[in-house]
C-alpha cells in the first residue's frame, strides 16, 4: 500500500480492543497517535455490537480471565462474520498451562488473521517445547523463520514474531523487519502497542502481510527517531508518541529496513 | 466562586471514582494535579462506605460491565443520601444498545447532578437518533445548546457537552466554553479527566453550573498553556500535568473564555 | 548487600503482581526500569503457576474485590510454599470495613514477608483506632517507630511505613529512611511503585530488612535526582523513570540517608 498512514489518518478506522489492564491505556493512546480510533469494550452484552461497528479487532490475553476469553470469542466471531481482521496478541503463552489452553480455545473458536507473539510464545503455539518467563521470551531451539511459516500454514494466517528482529510470515513468504530500537524494550507495553498498530494498518489494507510489515516498520522507525532524543525510558516514551504523531509515509518509507528471508 | 482552585488545594476534597480501566490512572492523577484526592473503589461491599467519606462521586461507563453498573448505583445512592455531587460521564452512549440501557438504568436509579458527554452521547441521552462511533462523537442534527438545555430540564441536572466548544446548561441558562486546544483531542483520556476535574470543582462549590464552567475553563486554559510548549501528544501530556499543577486562580481567570448563549 | 541494583539487572528476577487497576502499568514499568521483569496475572486458574516461576510476589489491594483477594491468597500460598518473598501493600486499610477485613484475611491466610502501608494504614493494621482518607494517610497518635516494630513482632515480618519519612522495622531494629522528595507525592502511584521496588530488591537479597531499606533509599534517591530537573508532576514522572534507569549502586549508595532509631 502506498500511503497507509495517510489512509489511516483520513479514514480514522475504529479499532476494537479486548485487552489487558496493564497496557490498555497505551494501546488506546498509540492507536490514536497513529490516527485510528480506539475503543475498549469487554462486557459480553456489548462485545459483538462494538465489533460490528469496528474495522479491526485486537485480542490480547495479557491479564486474561475465563470471562474475558469468553468476551474475546464473542467479539472474534462477530469480526469473522463481518469480515474484519482479528489480531491475537498471545501474551504469556508458554508461561502457564491456563494461557496455553485459553490461547488454543480462542484459536479453535475464532479465525485469527494475525497471530502475534514473542519468540517463545510463537514457538509454544507452534507446538515446540518452549517456556515463556512471565511475559518475557526465552531462547528457542527452532529456526524462527521456519516456525513462523509453519504456524502460518497450519493456522492459515499471518504470523508475527517480535524480538530483536521481527519475523512476519504468511506461510509462503517470510520477512524480517530490522526497524526498531532496544529502547522499545526498556518500557512496558511496546509489544502490546505493536498489536494495536498492526490492527490499525490491517483496518485499511486487505493485504494483511503487507499491513503487518508496514506497521512494524513504521512503529520501529518512530522508535528509532525517539531513541535519538532520549536519555532513558521516561523521555523515550514521551518522544515515541511525538514521533509517531509527526511521522509521514515518506519519512517512514525512507527508513524501512525489511528483507525477505 | 472566587478562588475555586485555591479552595480545592486547601481543603483537598476526596473524589470517589467508579470508572473505566483505560483512563483510570489519568483520572486519578489529574484529580491529584488539581489538588483534590482521588480514590477508586468498585467492590460492591465497600462502594457505599467509600462514597460516604467522599465529597464528590464520578461514574464513568467507559468499560462498563453489569457488575460495575451495580456498584455505581450503590455508590450513587450513597452519594444522594449524603448530598454530595454525582457526575456521570456517559462514555460511548449511542454506540451499543447495552450502553444506552445501562446509562438509562443509572439515571433512573440515582439522581445525577452533572451529566457529561460528547455531542452524540448527549444527543442520544436526550432522545435523538444519534450514533457514537465507539467513544467518538459523530455529527448531530439538533442544536447543541437546545439539546443540553432540554436534557438538563428533563433530568433536573447540569448537562455538559464537550467538543470543539463545550456547552454547559442548567436548563435555564446555557454557556459555551471556548477554552482548550485541539491537542487535548490528540491524547486519550482528556474527556474522562474533565469529569474528574468537574467533580473536584463541584466538591467545593454548591453552584454546580458555576463549578462545571470553572472546571472546563481552568482545564482548557492549562491545555492551551501546555500546547504552546509541545511538539506532539507525548510532550503535550507531560506539560498538561505541569501546567495544571502550576496553574493559579488568577492565571486561569485571566484566560477564561466563556459566553452565555 | 553490596550491589543490589547490579544483581537485579544481571539476574532479572520475575516479580509477580496481583495489584490494582489504577497504577498497574506504573508498577510494571517501574519494576522494568529497575531491571527486574514484571508479570501481572490474576486469574485463579493460573495465579499459583505464575507465582511458581517468579522470584517475588506483590499483593496490592488498591482496587480489591473478593475474587481478587481469593487470587491473592492462592498466589500467596504458592509463594510461601516456594519460599519467595511476599510483599503486601495495604492500600486504603482504615478507609472501609471491607478493606480492613480483606487485609486481615490475607494476613491470616498467607505469611506476608513485608507489610507496607502509609502511617494510618499501618496504624490500623496494628490495632490502633486510625482512619485512612481514601488512600491518603491521616495523622496518627501513636509513635510510628513503635507501631512498626510492634506490628513486625506480632506478624513476624518486616513492616514498612511510608510517609514524609519512611520507617522500616523487623521488630528488633527500626530504621528511618529520609531519601525521597515531596514531588513523589505529587503524582499518583509512587507508593504502589515502592512496593514493586521492594519486591525487586527482596527477590535478590534474603535479608529482607536490608532489601526494603535499599529499595526505599534507591527509589528515593532517584526521586531526588528527578525533582532537580522537574517543573511539575508531568516532567517529574518522566525524569523519575530516566533517573531510575540510569542509577548505579555507587550513585545511590553515596546518597543513602538512613538512620537506626
Amino acid at each position: 500500500m502506498k500511503q497507509p498512514l495517510g489512509t489511516i489518518r483520513k479514514t480514522k478506522p475504529l479499532v476494537h480492543h479486548i485487552t489487558n489492564w496493564v497496557t490498555i491505556y497505551d494501546c488506546a493512546n498509540m492507536t490514536r497517535a497513529f490516527g485510528a480510533l480506539p475503543v475498549m469494550a469487554h462486557a459480553p452484552e456489548e462485545a459483538a455490537d462494538m465489533t460490528a461497528i469496528a474495522s479491526a479487532l485486537v485480542l490480547n490475553i495479557g491479564t486474561l480471565t475465563r470471562e474475558l476469553v469468553d468476551a474475546m470469542i464473542i467479539s472474534g466471531s462477530a469480526a469473522n462474520e463481518k469480515g474484519i481482521p482479528v489480531v491475537l496478541d498471545a501474551v504469556g503463552v508458554g508461561a502457564t498451562r491456563f494461557r496455553d489452553e485459553m490461547a488454543a480455545k480462542i484459536l479453535d473458536s475464532v479465525h485469527v488473521d494475525v497471530i502475534k507473539g514473542n519468540y517463545s510464545e510463537i514457538a509454544k503455539l507452534a507446538g515446540e517445547n518452549a517456556r515463556t518467563r512471565g511475559v518475557e521470551a526465552t531462547a528457542i531451539d527452532a529456526d524462527p523463520g521456519k516456525l513462523a511459516a509453519d504456524l502460518a500454514v497450519s493456522r492459515s494466517c499471518i504470523v508475527v514474531m517480535t524480538g530483536r528482529e521481527d519475523i512476519i510470515s504468511d506461510g509462503r513468504r517470510t520477512f524480517v523487519v530490522r526497524n526498531g530500537h532496544e529502547s522499545m524494550g526498556s518500557i512496558v507495553g511496546t509489544g502490546c502497542m505493536a498489536a494495536s498498530v498492526i490492527a490499525s494498518f490491517a483496518a485499511v489494507n486487505a493485504d494483511l502481510c503487507d499491513a503487518a510489515k508496514d506497521a512494524l516498520c513504521y512503529f520501529g522507525a518512530a522508535g528509532e527517531l525517539a531513541a535519538e532524543k532520549s536519555a532513558g525510558p521516561g523521555t523515550f516514551k514521551m518522544h515515541l508518541y511525538d514521533e509517531v504523531f509527526n511521522l509521514s509515509d515518506e519519512k517512514a518509507q525512507s527508513m524501512m529496513n525489511v528483507e525477505e528471508l
